[in-house]
C-alpha cells in the first residue's frame, strides 16, 4: 500500500497533485522537493506536502512513489540520477508533455525486476501560467491522464503493485485514465496541445504588433479575441522543452494548419468557404 | 424624445438590444419584424418587444428609431427600400460586423436634411450561435460598441437629435462607445475578429479531419483545445457577408498569420522562439 510519496517540483502541477492526493483521502506522508525554496514552501503553506526534503535523492529514496513534476529535460535529468539509488521496492512517475523521448528512458533506465517501475504520465491539466500558488485540489477532475505505460515491463511484483495503485489514486483524483503507445502520445498532442498552443502565441504575437500600441483596440475584440489569445500568456519556460522533444510532430501540425489558413484565404468568395466552416461545426458537435 | 422604436431582424442581436433597452428604462414601443415569423413569436414572448409587424416598411415608417439587425447584405436591401420612405423624422442605425459597405450606402442614401439620418454601428457582442433564444439583456455590457458616422453629414435637427439619443440609449445599455473612420474599422475587426474567427474556423475543421472521428480523443485536449475551437461553431451564414464585404483586409491579416506560424516552425529549436512568447505574453499583459 502506498503511504509514502515524494513530489519533486511543487509547481502548479505537482503542488495540484499533492492537494488532490489529500483531498482524495490519502492519508500517507508526501514529502516536497523544488528547486526554488520559496515554491516548495508555498506548497508546505497550502497544505499539498507535509514536508520539504533538502535532497530530492534522498526524499526519493525514503517514498515508495516519487512524482516528477518539473520540465522535460529536469524529468530526464532525475531519471538518470534516481535510476542508480531506488530499486525494485519504489516507484517513479511523471507529468511531461511529451512521451516519447521520457518512454525510451524509462526502458532504458528502469522497469526490470530489480530496477525500480517508471510509469510515463501526463495529466492533461494546467493553466496558462505556473506555479504554486495557482495549484487547485480539483485541477484533474475531469481531465484525461495519459499513460504510455510499456505492456511488456517486467517488473518487480512490489513495484508492479506500486503502479497498479498509483493509477488507482491517479483515479481517485478525479481523472479520467487513458493509455496510449508514446510516439501515437506525440502525435495527437501535437495536434491537441501544442498546435492550440503555438496558434495563440502566433495569433498573440501578431496582434501585439498590429494593435498592441493602442490598449483600447484590444478591448474591441471582445471575449472571442480573448479566448483565442488567453495561451498567449504561457511562459516559454513551460513550451521550450516540449518545442524541443516534439519538433517533427508539431512541425507537421503547424504546417497543416499554415495550408488550411491560405485555403480559406483563397476561398472567402467561393462556395468552399462554406463546406470549411460545416466541417468545423462537426468538430463542434457533442 | 425617442419612444418608437422599431427593429427589424430579431435574431440574437435584436432580440438583445430590445431586452437591453426595456433594462435600461426604455418605456416607449418596440415593434420587432423578423422574416422568419418563429423567431419573431420568440422575441415577443421574451418581451423584448411588445408588437410584432406584418409589414417590415411600414413599421419602420411608424417608428422615430429602426435597428436594422440583419446579416450585411440585407441590411443594405433594407438601406434602399427604406431610404425612400422614411424623412427627416427618422433615424436609422444597424449591427453589421463591416462598415465600409454600409458607411457608403448610407452617405449616398442618408443624411441630408431632407432624409432620415443613418448611424452605422457595431456593437462588438455576439455569441458563437445565433437566434432569439440566446438573447441576453447583458449582452453589450461592458462591450465597445463601435460606430462609423460621417462627422460632415447636414442632417435635419429632428434626425441629429434622435442620432444623439440612441448614443445614450447605447450607453445606457452598458456599452462603452468608439467612433472609427468606416476604413480603419474594417481593418480593424479584420484583426481582433475576423482574423480569430477564421483562425478557430481553420483549426476546427483540421482537427476534425485529424481526430474527429474518435471522440475520446477530443477530451485529451481539455479546455485550452475547446476554447481555442469554440468559435468554429459559428455558422456560415453569420460569416459569409463578413468574408465578401472585408476580403482584402482579411486576406491581408491570414496571411500574415501563415507567415507567423511558418516563422515558429523554422524556429521551434532556436532562441527566435523565446522571442515571439515574450511578444504574446506582451500582448496578454494587461
Amino acid at each position: 500500500m502506498i503511504e509514502r510519496i515524494a513530489i519533486l517540483g511543487t509547481g502548479l502541477l505537482g503542488t495540484s497533485v499533492g492537494l488532490a492526493l489529500r483531498d482524495s483521502g490519502f492519508r500517507g506522508s508526501i514529502v516536497g522537493w523544488n528547486r526554488s525554496p520559496e515554491q516548495g514552501r508555498l506548497a508546505l503553506k497550502l497544505g499539498a506536502v507535509d514536508s520539504l526534503a533538502a535532497d530530492a535523492t534522498e526524499a526519493a529514496r525514503a517514498s515508495q512513489v516519487t512524482v516528477l513534476a518539473v520540465p522535460i529535460y529536469a524529468t530526464l535529468d532525475f531519471m538518470e540520477k534516481l535510476a542508480g539509488v531506488l530499486g525494485p521496492e519504489h516507484m517513479v512517475t511523471d507529468v511531461g508533455s511529451t512521451k516519447r523521448v521520457i518512454s525510451e528512458a524509462a526502458a532504458r533506465l528502469y522497469n526490470t525486476s530489480e530496477r525500480a517501475a517508471f510509469l510515463p504520465g501526463h495529466p492533461m491539466a494546467g493553466k496558462e501560467r505556473g506555479g504554486a500558488a495557482l495549484a487547485d485540489a480539483n485541477l484533474f477532475r475531469g481531465a484525461v491522464w495519459l499513460f504510455t505505460d510499456d505492456p511488456k515491463a517486467k517488473r518487480s511484483p512490489q513495484s508492479a503493485e506500486l503502479v497498479k495503485e498509483w493509477r488507482e489514486w491517479v483515479v481517485a483524483m478525479g481523472a479520467k485514465t487513458l493509455d496510449l503507445d508514446p510516439v501515437r502520445h506525440d502525435e495527437l498532442v501535437a495536434w491537441v496541445s501544442h498546435l492550440p498552443q503555438f496558434t495563440a502565441t502566433a495569433l498573440s504575437a501578431l496582434l501585439e504588433e498590429e494593435v498592441g500600441g493602442a490598449p483600447e483596440l484590444k478591448d474591441v475584440g471582445g471575449r472571442a479575441l480573448r479566448e483565442m489569445t488567453r495561451l498567449g500568456a504561457s511562459p516559454y519556460s513551460m513550451w521550450r522543452d516540449i518545442a524541443h522533444t516534439n519538433t517533427e510532430a508539431v512541425e507537421r501540425a503547424l504546417l497543416a494548419l499554415e495550408q488550411r489558413l491560405a485555403f480559406l484565404r483563397e476561398n472567402l468568395r467561393t462556395p468552399e468557404l462554406r463546406n470549411q466552416f460545416k466541417q468545423a461545426n462537426r468538430f463542434r458537435q457533442e
